[in-house]
């Protein structure tokens, strides 16, 4: 099997699994206890707390670990909501956040909450002048990706930041897809509370984190004397010290994300010399080293996946949660891109575990596959 | 180390670390994603939710994987009391829930939810005469305990469900100290929604589990398409997978159950008889097999765990959660127990691990060290 689904979820790596099984066997005692091994289990989650803090440029206290990307999302949102000022009350998202995301933003509006949506330009950017038009001194909040899931665009974070800030709103990022890809630094990006999801990066799946800038004012949701009590419920140990083994595992990942960069760069450049119809979405913006998000011509997403499984390639139609449906992509959508067009989307998600053998496998074995396919479309139309 | 702090958390049983280690090195593919490994890790997770339903008597769709019980109380609670009709928004919670419980407790009250709270007997029982009286057609939710974590009392949960659908109420279960230490039936129990956390039976740390009865009015509280879009969420399908072995392990809980119980008795009735001022609180109450809550004279806890943990025996002050403060517990409070007694309080919990020759260790060791300050005690007084 080749995996080109690095953006559904990644492969523990072996260091982590290292990392975890110690604790798994020897350190499983609730932190919270005051007696020997109790404190032991505590000093070992701390000690996961400075590496995640020393690898993503943060404090220690700024790090709250949570389930992962979807609660530290929800936590981030509703709780900075909560300890806005009451005259802040305002929400504004991306229209192409997750679609987790999203209906989270939509339960927020059908329980009366002022919520907006920012668009994107057709080339997947973020629509800066739109966002900074919707920004007034009402918002308490702006939500929006580090970097796209499915297009694997990079957005402005720091122009946000910088515009949020200006109007008073705090800037909260989903960084899933980005950490972990590329290098990331807490004070640098400027947001003031950024989610992340260890499974993403070769961590453990069920663990993620909320960094939240000291003296950003949440009300906690989940509740319990845990994480400086911003978040109930007996800490997960063998999770946390994987997700922090994960970050550190990475090391230099500009080199990593160059290696991955060119591995997608040949796949993409192969596929369109094969196949002259293709269509790579956002190409020519900066992007997730590894996500390559495309059609063959109009052919239905559906008949390409059934060929990847055939030559048991692993690639999806888009964001795993919601892969299983067919409607076309709302992140597509929001670029504008037809129905017609957005229902042929393939995703190609490169990550560690990609080898050049795995893009020279893809680009001698799926374009004859498809060949036949393009020229019936064409002779069809 | 002799643990006798079962409540607070227990060992991982080798049988779970054997099942979850081929998921966490080989299912580790997202199981939302369609393509072939998605697929497979959909089955495992499918597997996983049968035997948990197997075990507990419910139906697989009645199991909504969580992070652990701090989550599937706040869902259950939060979930239920949004989905229930306008004109019954009234919550009802015991005295004696767990610290983090009646949290979420106040937090809704703070919101302006209108919440009462049972109290409980001297004898650690819940009062269902008050508990009766304080049930209305205004009422949506009573969320309880099956059994103390504290004193280890055995909660009337069959009466309660009569008497919360008597009144057209909801019962929420939090079977956390309960479920791995007594044979536990859905159907037979009656609640609406229990909530369990599979680090308290020899399972992971950092997943749970809601079991919802089929047709219970809940609206989601974590958004995303995952367990039936009432969770949202990577499902973390090594924890899963290790909450369901910790289940399949536990075989006849009614033999582990009587072996826990008699060590129990011994260990208080050695106590009673080295140290006659040891008070054990609930003791002719049917309570959890391994919990015992007691005091020696008015012997400060932290005396008694100082020397405990020279004598290398983990036991606490009460729930791990709070174990750090000073506070005396608010469960012994609800009792009626004077805070000079409370304040005495240990609580010793055996569970699986437990040996005859730990219970022997305690009796040998402990009193010696004790006596002298309890004669001091007596000379003072």
């Amino acid at each position: 099997m080749i995996y080109l689904d690095h953006n559904a979820t990644t492969p523990l790596a072996p260091g982590v699994i290292a990392a975890m099984l110690p604790v798994m066997t020897g350190v499983w005692a609730n932190s919270s206890s005051q007696h020997g091994p109790g404190q032991e289990a505590k000093r070992v989650l701390a000690t996961a707390r400075a590496t995640v803090a020393r690898v993503l440029g943060c404090k220690p206290v700024e790090v709250i670990f949570t389930s992962g990307a979807t609660e530290s999302n929800h936590l981030a949102v509703r709780g900075l909501l909560a300890g806005a000022a009451p005259g802040r009350q305002r929400v504004l998202f991306s229209r192409v956040e997750h679609s987790a995301h999203l209906r989270l933003a939509k339960a927020l509006a059908a329980a009366g909450v002022e919520v907006d949506f920012f668009p994107v330009l057709p080339c997947g950017q973020l629509d800066l002048v739109a966002a900074k038009a919707m920004l007034g001194p009402d918002v308490a909040l702006v939500s929006m990706m580090a970097a796209n899931n499915e297009t694997g665009v990079l957005m402005p974070v720091a122009e946000m930041a910088d515009l949020a800030h200006a109007a008073g709103a705090l800037l909260h990022l989903d960084a899933t897809q980005f950490i972990g890809k590329l290098p990331f630094d807490f004070v640098h990006f400027g947001a003031d509370a950024v989610s992340l999801s260890a499974h993403k990066f070769r961590g453990p799946k069920g663990v993620g984190a909320l960094l939240l800038r000291q003296g950003a004012p949440l009300v906690p949701q989940s509740l319990g004397s845990q994480e400086r009590g911003r978040r109930g419920g007996t800490e997960n140990l063998p999770g946390i010290v994987g997700l922090a083994a994960a970050l550190d595992l990475l090391g230099d990942l500009a080199d990593e994300a160059a290696r991955v960069a060119q591995l997608r760069d040949s796949l993409e450049a192969g596929l369109q010399n094969a196949l002259p119809t293709t269509h790579v979405w956002c190409q020519s913006q900066a992007r997730l080293p590894g996500t390559s998000y495309l059609r063959f011509g109009h052919l239905s997403v559906d008949v390409v996946l059934q060929r990847l499984e055939r030559l048991h390639v692993a690639a999806s139609s888009g964001a795993a949660c919601s892969s299983g449906g067919s409607e076309p992509s709302h992140v597509l959508r929001a670029m504008g891109v037809p129905d017609d067009e957005a229902l042929a989307a393939v995703r190609f998600s490169l990550g560690a575990t990609t080898t050049p053998e795995d893009v020279a496998y893809v680009l001698r074995e799926l374009p004859p596959l498809l060949a036949p396919l393009l020229q019936d479309e064409l002779t069809l139309t």
